[in-house]
């Protein structure tokens, strides 16, 4: 069986995949040859989005496994292949379910049909949060959304960006704006180059004027994706979510967040129990990436305070787009029984 | 007489600039021989802020008055400089008052007092809107700022950087919170140094990480500059300005606008009327400076919208620090009798 997605390609047993780091400017498939190669690819990074990696890492291990008859050596590589993200909790699970079948009954189709399970999954998810979401979203509507969460970020459609492309795909007129969002650029750089290839019309924007779009012009929703969700409904995303919040509720406008139900972390009751970690002082003093580096700070005696996430509380969100279907603050208390038994 | 500035130096007749351009990482001054030369400094930015733009221009012709005998030709160079920057109003009256004085009594004693007196003019502004915002800071207060409004805007203390430069120099313990301000980052790039400078502690953040801060930590108030005030008290100012001022209204935090006399449009009734420039779509695809050039979003098929600045209403704000004093909501009307006759 092949398998195909926007950044991902398994094609007769070889894995495919897009490298990120090269986009928007060039589309460069790289063939990934086996774990060692794959183990590079997650580092630098050309393969991102905690569910784009947990399934790249299983398909180049269902690939592997057509050339390691051994059980154990195959169980080793998946080990060591588990070692290249320590924090992404997506690769960790989709490895250890290959793992458990590798010692249970470990064939080269056992092996392949878990992984596509795990593809499969991720797909089902993205199409589920994008159905649901689509539903909320009319005709001719302008949307704002936050930092990349489309085909890029998942083997899907993706969480907020998958019900944007859902809604599209269904013939409603769309106007997007792109909060570029700092200090990674990933709406400037990456949503904008899947908005270009799923043909949605749409204005990049600095995030300093989502504000100012909302004021002066018709904005009908928010939607952006989640890191993680408290069981009382606060979530974690990228910062920048809690500005655009606040703003909404100021404008009146409708905010959604997106995401599957294994974004709940169900040991966290509420935000307040969210770590927020904080990244390096040099993304705010300057840039660097496949398309160059600048710095226009110094990088001794600047300070900078530079949170990766920021929290938005529950009673700023209209509704929660899941792919269990829509809540809102009189039905989201059921997340804590979506735990996965 | 010698005049010093943070930015601008006139001494034993000879000017000379800080080039803006290069800054924060060198600190060179730059000799300005003449009109000619002046032109150019303009042009390329190594002068920026409308007021420091005027006086410089004005001591610039006074030097020039020394060795040039010759009214017409005097106002001829001057008259040239005056189109260095079409949309400069205080080049423009600036210049106007030179010339006017070089038709009714050219002399190098009279030309240099006129440019005296317009430097005092725009430091005797700036100091007397430090002083009524100094009286609004108490000991230990946290304080988010947005662009550059300090001593390399103006040759005085600055406008809302003025503001806060006066209560630390009265001893209150300040902490600042420093938006980068995106697309020109004149905030990461300019106000850092005149902090490093002032030697008030400060962290640089990305503009979506405001909403943040004001949720996390004890945020006091919050002061920005102004392009443009209409008469009931709305305002214009860098993009980004209006974000911040709703998230103020939604935590509770202070919003404060400092400005000049000079910066009222009396013909502008409300915010309405001030029109919204639009800026080049690059500025949001990349960046380039003396710092280098990178671009992150294709040229082709990406859309921007760029303000350059927004309008905040009334409304949101909760003092207007001018050189008159300190208005509220219920004393702006008073500010149309500010007009100069």
């Amino acid at each position: 069986m092949n398998l195909t997605a926007m950044s991902l390609k398994y094609i007769n047993g070889q894995l495919s995949i897009l490298d990120q780091t090269l986009l928007p400017f060039q589309e460069t498939w790289v063939d990934v040859k086996g774990p060692d190669e794959m183990f590079n690819v997650i580092k630098t990074l050309k393969v991102r989005g905690a569910p784009l990696i947990g399934v790249s890492a299983a398909l180049c291990l269902a690939s592997y496994s057509k050339e390691e008859k051994h059980s154990e050596l195959f169980i080793n590589k998946a080990l060591y292949l588990r070692e290249s993200r320590p924090t992404a909790v997506n690769l960790m699970v989709a490895i250890d379910r290959l793992i458990a079948v590798a010692k249970k009954n470990y064939s080269i189709e056992n092996i392949e049909k878990e992984a596509f399970q795990i593809f499969k999954e991720d797909e089902d998810l993205c199409e589920s949060i994008s159905r649901h979401g689509a539903d909320l979203i009319k005709d001719d509507e302008t949307i704002i959304t936050h930092c990349n969460t489309g085909g890029l970020a998942t083997v899907g459609s993706g969480t907020a960006l998958g019900v944007i492309a859902k809604a599209h795909s269904q013939g409603k007129k769309l106007h997007i704006y792109v909060d570029e969002t700092r200090p990674l650029l990933q709406g400037g750089r990456l949503t904008t180059w899947e908005l270009d290839h799923l043909n949605i019309p749409y204005n990049l924007i600095c995030d300093n004027m989502a504000g100012f779009v909302m004021k002066e012009n018709k904005v009908d929703k928010v939607i952006v994706g989640a890191d993680r969700i408290a069981l009382n409904g606060d979530f974690a995303n990228k910062i920048g979510t809690y500005s655009l919040a606040v703003l909404c509720k100021y404008h009146g406008v409708d905010f959604y967040v997106a995401a599957p139900y294994t974004t709940i972390d169900f040991d966290c009751p509420t935000g307040k129990d969210i770590p927020v970690e904080q990244r390096q002082p040099f993304e705010l003093k300057g840039l660097r990436g496949h398309f160059g580096q600048v710095q226009w700070a110094k990088r001794e005696g600047v300070s900078s305070y530079n949170p990766a996430f920021d929290v938005t509380p529950a009673e700023l969100v209209t509704g929660w787009i899941l792919d269990k279907g829509v809540f809102d603050s009189s039905t989201i208390d059921q997340i804590k029984n979506m735990k996965e038994v």
